[in-house]
């Protein structure tokens, strides 16, 4: 086979990419520059008073915050993820980052309030503001998800496209969206740190699975 | 603060977000079409023949692998994950998809070894076609990541950005192009296999954290 | 140092293992043996009609759970973990094993809640009859823990043993007691099942970590 | 049925549990002491010298492992687990703990020596001291298991009891037994460290899973 007939094989993974990078690229102009500042702000000030971050999220947004709490770890953060093994107690003024596209994830909203009621700040990541968990949150961070432009990306595909399924289904362009998000945030506080690739590469663990 | 001064005030954010979506936008014309043609193929069979497939990664690229294994899931695939409590043995005909962007990492490089040596088909995502993980693979995908494009990142970001670190540390580029490279995947499965959304909402966990 | 020295420089792990161990055997006469014929039916059942059982615990029980869950994917039962990255979704009929000391351990309660509402049978692996978690289970395995038996072991270390913090602290004892109530289950499901430890070698994962 | 009938109708159950806790109680004896007083003391130097401690073990050894590890972060050690998301780097002087009771799982093995590359002290719990695992270990801490044991064991199960298989299969012996073990050792931490139950509640998860 030819390679345009090798890509004709696969119409619907350079659709699918293409849609998902698209996506990604036209949030940007979405993001609230103000929650940004925020969230930055918090973790900034976390780092600071050596307050721990606990990062929590149910399913492939969980995913998405481990990947985060990882490069916090390798920042020098005291940062946990619920369902790690290790997790320390959350005291008042911890920083408790919860990621959940629909905010309407039982058991997150569940561990949220807990750890409100522990004192905790409670930022939640996700495209609902009037959702559960935005609502107990002292901060929110909306990051675009299908739900909030799938209208749009519908038409998209099915018209333009001619497919009848989401190319990017349940919660995905969230979850991308949010993976890149965090990975912007952690290049922030780099530079506000001060830290250095060196200094992640020492943060790094060096026996992992 | 008005918009711009808050803009402003996050110099990297915006800086990183732009150079990581662009970075996943321009991969597309990268990849191996042939290399995916080969991947969708094999997925294909592990289903329609009620294979197993075990996913693997070490740190970030194995949380990418986990995104993508709860996707194979949701699809009805018959899939684990390496480190988790329920992992069924492998054997001769099921298939491996092992993730590392240097295809050195020394566990998953000892498990892809042991998973061959029963009988797997190994599947290396990688970025490094000659690595040890690669070498030992029966089909290599690449997919790119900063050291292969390095020099015009950095180039880019030192002289255009001014900036002297990278935006994008360590094995950012690879995880996060690798998290949409897989969901595209999901998107081309999910058409061959005649999967519908709800089909995939079917085969959801419903009780997850 | 003479052997008898170097015991002496080892009061507590000599007498905290005298007194779990014990813990552990004279709890063989305290176990309901009605309680564990309907557990085992329940398992033998889900295994007859292929219906899938999720364990789920916090901290340390949710270890014992997960020990318990692996054996349960060794003898071929479709089983799964809260927690783990690939989960199915529960269905009227299938099986939720819950285990909790305390029996209100929040987020278990709320995931034992989930489950009932999706038409599963709860089964409750806990020291009080009467906590949150028994009072929604379908059935209730009482394991019995310090809390219930702590006056004895307490008055036995500070008045034999002179210690004055417990030797097996928090749910130490209903976890180990869990740990070896449930692996005996296992010797009784393979049993009824006709299962030889060939068999559960065979069903063991040869690729983890 | 009567209570009688009843437990004739789980005979295994109650075999099992009784060859379980005698082989525990029996195991009391067997234990070497000099092995533990070295335990002990590597992990108070690392205590006192604000030494990491990393534990790692495969399948059940390693949620024994976990079990451990929780205790040792509620007693405020700065431990990491093999697995979990979050791991800090090892470094020269720290401590890592692996178990595997046959002392040839190779992940473990291979892990182990990337840690002992690393410069870290290796403690190796297992059955065999002539096995890879204790090879490269600094020190090795024997607990017994069924291999060691098995013939007594399995004469016993098949002449007095009549049974065919193995009532406790595979690493049963071993993980029980460690478990008790650990949970020992950590009554002598609490001991040596002037510990109180109430501060390890204090070091305890507020918000888990």
């Amino acid at each position: 086979m030819s390679n345009v007939e090798l890509a004709q094989s696969l119409p619907m993974f350079y659709r699918a990419y293409l849609q998902i990078s698209n996506f990604i690229s036209s949030s940007l102009s979405i993001f609230k520059t103000s929650q940004i500042v925020s969230l930055i702000k918090i973790l900034e000030d976390a780092y600071a008073n050596d307050r721990k971050i606990l990062v929590m999220g149910a399913g492939r947004s969980g995913l998405v915050g481990r990947a985060f709490a990882m490069r916090l770890k390798h920042l020098g953060f005291d940062v946990y993820v619920l369902g790690d093994t290790i997790v320390s107690p959350i005291r008042r003024g911890d920083v408790v980052v919860a990621i959940s596209g629909s905010g309407r994830t039982a058991l997150i909203v569940t561990a949220a309030e807990a750890a409100k009621t522990a004192g905790a700040v409670i930022v939640a990541i996700t495209t609902y503001i009037d959702s559960p968990l935005a609502k107990i949150a002292d901060i929110v961070v909306e990051v675009p998800g299908r739900a909030k432009v799938s209208r749009i990306e519908d038409y998209f595909a099915r018209q333009v496209l001619g497919v009848h399924e989401p190319l990017a289904p349940l919660g995905t362009l969230f979850e991308d969206c949010t993976m890149i998000f965090l990975d912007s945030i952690i290049a922030e506080l780099m530079h506000k740190l001060g830290k250095t690739e060196e200094d992640l590469r020492q943060g790094h663990a060096n026996i992992e699975v």
